[in-house]
């Protein structure tokens, strides 16, 4: 049974918690650093970090995706934002950081509004996909489950190899009067690349995006404090620390319901640190999904800014654009060090390996049983 | 049994819940927007959205109440408030803006007893309710339990369709050694009109106040964080997750009690944002009373104050006066976006549908049953 | 069996609450202010309010002693404090205003220090007790159970009523090697006026004090957040709800040993507003001991500068001397009313009346038995 | 059992505490302070205090050890720090503090990890322990697991009396591919000097030190809020209250397991004030490693400078450089008093002393019986 308490007469609620209430714990083994591996594998992709990027377009663009796939982890391209809409997103980019200097969050929101309310167009998406397939690194882009059918076969006639199925909360059981939601255990089924879906915000929602075949499952949708407002506007929350084990329990029950099929994890908001990324690890997924972190290399699109896709949207906008400090780290440093930063902003793998070697752990898999506490 | 702690020997308190401690969590099914309905019924009387306005006379002018029924929801009118003592209020909201602008929060909260010092005139809130009444949209307004009796008579004469009987806390059992305090069930029986009453903060009174013949109960009384004070004044909260959830099992029982009679519980307190507004549902709320959010339209009287009516007591004001930012949405825009606001000020009930098509639900009701959280 | 958690392997620790962690919940009974009364009686002496001053010579000066008298409360003289050492109080409470406002706090600690290294002179406290007795209300003063044996014959003599022998942690068993400290239960039995004795932290030394013959028992050591430090400083804390909760345990238990022998409970610590007054009473308490609300009076010798006398002492000081606003009510207003202040420093007996009212209480002994919520 | 909770499905989580989670409570005896002893003795070594200075160069030169010492405590010199690097620390610290003070926190990291990058020379710490050993105070130095085995013949033959192999985790158990880590069990059977051996942040862990032989064992790594940033960097954390109390119980059970080597437990971080001093003995330790407290006295060579040796780590550092007021007390001030401060900075061991009496404990393996609670 969960951990339930009576938050009322008759009402519960289920105690959940987030990556901040909970802290590793050293264990009676240590281990060097050089006998670390973060290496994990989805599909026929092998990467060496477990780092795939949120589709945000202040961190990805199809320069930054090849940079990240020679650095060893996955850059996903928004086949939805600006790259889609606009030949001269530079110029989006410029007049954004214009609006947000201004301190009128208001007006960043709108700008941001209106970029989005152009219509994407297939060459523009297809144009940066095939730079980054001409590159040699693995190529993926982000799609919504509402235009996902529409889109789909285009990015494939480009050269799309994994395919991110996202949207704020993704279940496998959409409901409409009208319309015709997409199928999506039909669509992945149809497809001949992986498909990495979400985000999900608990055990049964995770349990069913499995069953649709996903080969990798989305934890939470890219909420970072300070930028994400969702439990503001819509009071809905994805505690991460609890999402990310109700999400590797669906794994083990469907390995064993299938006899052998990994899912993979994929863990996506609450990191702001280094430490951060050890502890979605450490509470059970395969890889994490980084958005605003890497907004702070001197390679990233935004120049500093950060915000999500849910920024963009056009009644119910749920997240913030900020502003970061000007960028002094290339993404290189930022990912591997060396760092003058105590904060955990730099040598963000760096650390991940050096807190599985201080607690005496080789593999990422293993890594997922490190002892846990969580503030009494 | 609830769930109880020892604070000292022999001595337990009850776990208690404000909305900000739990989150709504994502259920394995989605729905588009289109689908849902936040309609609800209160006896013969209809509303497109679950909202009745706080009577407080900074968001609540004969204007505004007939621009909220218009816009689907119950706007309701302090018939001992401003609007009952001065013909001239907009000359009083000017007095009181300037003197908030002032920096002197004894020297408002004096003028706001001072105006509250002048006599109800009966004729004064007759043309109130005659404006609101000719508009073709509910007319409700409110009046304390101790002046109720007395109010009453000429408040149904000049048309006044439901009726709210609202004190800070308003139990049933009133007891008084002196003077004949009001019986609240002969009262309501006695009246061709639904009364609203509260508001209450827990179950035994809830049930008391269901007793009564009352259409609908209000929990909690108004208390938004940085304006109410009553904590820190008489040591008394309702935490309001609990308070709604306590009155919904209330609601539960008394419908058993009588083999059918729905008693509405109307949530008071606590919402600062959309999210709460779904919070208030998620906990078994059929409608949310919104006072502080509504302060931020342009057709708000107060023009960006807000105070609850605690705060004009002649000796105990439990209530600060607080200035906002001025207003740059029109309520239309406030009620239903779009908006351009990530902090959930705006899209008010636009932003609840959303949050119900995200966790799969269709109607009010059973939204009640949607998953929550607290944090661990 | 209380409330306990393992903190470690074999070492637990108690749950305990402070005031702030505890509401006052609303029952199903409401009542007049106007049929409630605060009164209590301690030996012969009975008050209107449950109100006794905590011994701080920023708050009682003889003359402040009569007016709190004469308003329905005991003030209480520390006859180890400035009005015991200096014949020009006036002058020191100048030079101690002077260096707070240099924001030097090691400064004006050195001068409070300097100030209580002068001796201390029979005939300035049996000067100040006799103004307090020719006023004609109940005389009461303050000694240290280090110099309890040495001072008390002079104070009797001098007309002192009630004797409150009070230090930080008193105890019942003081272990000395050398020395010969106080044997609490001989000096009580052979003293005529009754004793009130304090402060204690828990159930055990409450029970003891009890049996010392002490009239009352103080629980805390009139800790006051942003000015009391001993948590700091010694590492050592007493949470007011669970103390208060505890002592009032003891007060049962001795009642039914002695068959029939009520010690009462006065909480000496963690109020800053009239609303911790209440769940003072609401834990269990039958008197609070007032020391910073009551430095806001016009009245007060410290003319808003608190500390208390932990502040002076010559090695280990453990509380901050604070500087408050200008005080612009009279100790009538302050502890009466009305208000236009919305924070609860105003009216302090009068919200505890309404908060009785509010809940359907009408003497204190009743009003110790109110629901109570912790924050879950 | 442990307290468990269940973050998420299938994973759990412990409870753990801090020692600002934890406070003291007031028993049924006081005492007085004369009557208080903290002496202790690990191996032949006699200490009046139970201090052991962490060894961070900012605030343990060869002069503070002496000093330290003469106050009787037992002072730390890095031997892997810049007195084992520059002949002329003066220096360094000059450019540290200008550095720091240019308000650069990467540009002052940078300059600590140049400094660090200057080889170790054996001349230079052989001639600070002399220095040291001249004095007459016990001599002792710290060196890492990773340089043990190469730095200490000549260590010894310089004089060490105490050798503290100490880094950030310091297990029994170091598993590595290549290199040829140390055995701890042959490395200290094979020393004539007691080892004193950490950190350590669970049972298991201390309990494996204390089976290599070690003759006291660290708990925690110097982490000091504000300064320490290991939580963020690497997602580790150690819970002080918790640790402390679970090494006590390793060191009761491996008591009864040798039939009576008792291994001292040496509490390191955590501590902000002399009450989290009497916390750490509270909860199980035998003494405690104190750096930043130190770092106040006019004697520090740091000169209000503050860091922990992990604030110099080539590529993953973990603690900032931290600028405090300019010193106004010696160390004997700080340690003994008189104390003018209310916050617990000044009077250290004094502190403790009367945290001790007003408890009614006389040593310090009493003391560590003492009631504790948690914040409920």
């Amino acid at each position: 049974m969960r951990d339930l308490v009576e938050i009322g007469m008759g009402r519960s609620a289920r105690r959940a918690y987030e990556l901040d209430d909970v802290e590793i714990i050293p264990s009676r083994r240590t281990r060097s650093s050089k006998d670390v591996s973060t290496a994990w594998q989805i599909d026929a992709y092998r990467f060496d970090i477990p780092l795939i990027t949120h589709p945000s377009d202040a961190v990805v663009s199809p320069r930054t995706a090849v940079a990240v796939g020679e650095l060893g982890g996955l850059g996903v391209i928004n086949a939805e934002g600006l790259w889609a809409r606009h030949s001269d997103v530079e110029d989006a980019m410029f007049r954004l950081t214009r609006a947000a200097e201004e301190d009128d969050p208001l007006a960043v929101t709108r700008l941001l509004q209106e970029l989005h309310a152009a219509p994407i167009q297939a060459d523009l998406i297809a144009e940066a996909i095939k730079s980054v397939r001409d590159s040699g690194v693995t190529v993926a882009v982000r799609v919504s489950p509402q235009r996902a059918a529409e889109l789909t076969p285009d990015l494939l006639a480009a050269g799309v190899e994994i395919l991110v199925l996202q949207g704020t909360i993704v279940s496998a059981e959409h409901v409409a009067r009208d319309g015709e939601p997409i199928n999506l255990k039909q669509f992945i089924a149809d497809l001949d690349v992986p498909v990495i879906a979400g985000g999900v915000g608990d055990y049964r929602t995770a349990m069913h995006l499995m069953r649709t075949g996903a080969a990798g499952v989305i934890v939470g949708y890219g909420h970072s404090s300070g930028v994400t407002t969702t439990d503001t506007v819509l009071g809905i929350g994805v505690p991460m620390a609890t999402a990310i084990a109700d999400a590797a329990a669906a794994r083990r029950d469907y390995l064993d319901e299938t006899g052998g099929r990994y899912v993979h994890v994929i863990a996506d908001g609450g990191v702001h640190s280094s430490g951060d990324i050890a502890k979605s690890i450490a509470c059970g997924a395969d890889a994490v999904m980084l958005g605003e972190p890497l907004s702070a290399a001197t390679e990233a699109p935004g120049q500093g800014l950060y915000w999500t896709s849910a920024a963009a949207h056009p009644s119910v906008p749920r997240s913030r654009v900020t502003v970061g400090a000007e960028a002094e780290v290339d993404l290189r440093t930022l990912l591997f060090g060396p760092s003058a930063d105590p904060d955990g902003a730099v040598n963000l793998f760096g650390a991940l390996k050096r807190a599985m070697a201080k607690t005496g752990y080789s593999d990422l898999k293993e890594f997922q049983k490190v002892g846990l506490t969580v503030r009494g």
